[in-house]
């Protein structure tokens, strides 16, 4: 059994409602709140205005996109002029992780530019945040547990990175999914699915991720189509929990290779994250289990009972089952394809080269240049 | 699905050797250790010189047994005079309980008493613990991960409780079981195995506690025997890693009518907590399931695979074949009869009637008075 580490919020609360605890859940210390909303919440009929009633609001800023570094200083100026002293982020992953930046850059020295990996200087996270509440408003990221905020900037997208930017309180209320438009709904739960599928495969698991990632999957198998049709609350609790469990699980167990091209699709193409592992995971899987061995397929006849909540006797009967699955999900979901999404032919070897980051290193199994091309090609 | 919080500690550090990480795993802000060890840890070859030589040590205090009020009393007063900031507790699950309490003590005002759940004047702890590193050196109670101390004091056994005495970091370093009795390898791990039964069958069990006792369940199936009989790293391991995991789920699934009768035994009779346990968790496995209904018994059946790591068609099956797993591992650990603990049956009556505390409550069936006295009688 390897080793592992294991970070995560030290307060999960989940469920229909759990909204209206927020004044009981916040920081004993917290006298004037960094509100961050997305442009969803802050239209949508009476949530700005209930979250301005829950909470003693210093000022709320928006994220009205998958945020910029120039998002993420406007954010942090309007917190430090109100003098605010915590921070609770209400909305989707993007704005989530706008947040979180936001509550790491208002105590720590410097612009974030030089804290994100790959791009600045290096800089760390070393004091500890603002305290900071994460509410989901889709299901997709997990980003309400994870220790990362994902920041563009000119021809980069990239991750600020430390265990101190976890949440102090990760605040999962399904009913904030409602309204959820269908194609967002399904690029956020294919998302969530990747994240799952990714860490249980990963080199990097644990007996701690596995069991959270089983349950994730029979979630989201259970809960995704029906979530992205219907006005259903089971979907929708389906979906958050699976969302939540992918956060931790990704946090430790590390993804793979759908999420090693989505890094340069994303940086690349105005492609959604949702979108782009949505448009790869049961190619990357097919071509993982092709170049791998027994074991690998012997963990994806788990992922493949779990995804269908049926027991295969035959272990090969599971992985065709399990492919089956996730080839139906995207089908069935209307995931584009990468050509539908202005990807040509020519641009498959830059994308291929940029997706060798820090997720394809736990990639269950090594892909050559070549099949890092197949599986593009067999997205297009 | 019903709602759901979860609290752990933040940072979970487990591995072979990872003790030898602690310098790096200290908050920076520790500069005067008050080290917390149990008899076995402080006279064991090298380990205590080890811990002096790893941390910046300001006092060093002993729990030589099952934590009385006077007990950690005393081991705040040299936390106290030596000017500590931090705690570590390096021990079994009696002493990382007192270093918690002691942690919790250091820093709110007034007496332990009157923080005992049932016992003093209904005092919260609500002020941050000094912050602690909780490392066990036995596999059974995961209070590394639980919001609890248990503490005894004249005629009473009881938690002070507050998600606040969760250990800031748990690091969980199989190593530290090596040379374990085996007496005591088998009654904590049949605490662990308890633990994480209980939490999963719980009535408060969540998809979250679920995954992670299935795990446990597992990893306590494939190590218990071994580990009591052999010198097995993977068994250490094995077990470790039941025991955390049965710490999370406890934490937040709750227990059951095991540790309900833990409670009175423990006050009442000589008899360790483990132990208890381990003389109690078939007989009441089997009558809860023949109180219970069909979604009961598909539970366990759940809890009969992991255990044995077989796949039943048959779902009457599994449930026959994990009864009699765990009558077979209390029978081959030689867990001794409640007879042999010195108990009467005389004072059954008396046990039954203290077994209705806050475990109880979240037992899979309401059993009744007759119920209880049956199970005990069944292991006497």
């Amino acid at each position: 059994m390897p080793a592992f580490e294991i970070y995560t919020a030290p307060r999960i609360v989940f469920g229909a409602g759990a909204l209206g605890k927020l004044p009981d859940l916040l920081p004993p210390t917290a006298a004037r709140v960094l509100l961050v909303v997305g442009a969803r919440s802050a239209e949508r009929s009476g949530l700005l205005a209930r979250l301005e009633r829950l909470l003693p609001v210093g000022a709320v800023a928006r994220c009205e996109r998958e945020p910029h570094v120039d998002d993420v200083d406007r954010v942090v100026e309007q917190g430090r002029a109100a003098g605010c002293d915590a921070v609770v982020a209400v909305g989707g992953g993007a704005v989530l992780d706008c947040g979180k930046a936001a509550s790491g850059m208002l105590t720590n020295e410097g612009s974030l530019v030089d804290y994100l990996e790959g791009v600045g200087r290096g800089l760390q996270i070393n004091r500890p945040p603002l305290p900071m509440v994460a509410a989901p408003t889709t299901a997709g990221t997990g980003s309400e547990v994870t220790k990362n905020a994902v920041i563009s900037g000119p021809g980069f997208k990239k991750s600020v990175r430390s265990p101190l930017l976890i949440p102090r309180l990760a605040l999962v209320d399904p009913e904030l999914l409602r309204g959820l438009p269908a194609a967002v709904a399904a690029s956020c739960g294919m998302d969530a699915l990747t994240q799952l599928v990714e860490a249980y495969l990963s080199k990097n698991a644990s007996a701690f991720t596995d069991g959270l990632a089983l349950q994730g999957i029979a979630a989201a198998g259970a809960s995704l189509l029906e979530a992205c049709r219907g006005d259903s609350d089971d979907a929708r609790e389906g979906m958050a929990l699976a969302s939540l469990l992918g956060g931790v699980c990704l946090a430790n167990a590390g993804l793979g290779a759908v999420h090693g091209f989505a890094s340069p699709l994303g940086a690349l193409f105005p492609v959604s994250h949702g979108v782009a592992c949505a448009a790869l995971l049961p190619q990357v899987v097919r071509a993982n289990l092709e170049a791998g061995g027994a074991a690998l397929r012997r963990r994806f006849a788990r992922v493949a009972e779990a995804l269908t909540g049926e027991r295969f006797a035959d272990e090969q009967e599971a992985v065709a089952r399990g492919l089956e699955r996730l080839e139906a999900l995207q089908r069935e979901l209307g995931i584009p394809r990468l050509s539908a999404l202005g990807i040509t032919e020519d641009r498959l070897p830059e994308i291929a080269r940029g997706s060798r980051g820090s997720s394809m290193r736990y990639n269950p199994v090594e892909l050559s240049d070549e099949q890092l091309l197949g599986i593009l090609r067999a997205a297009l």
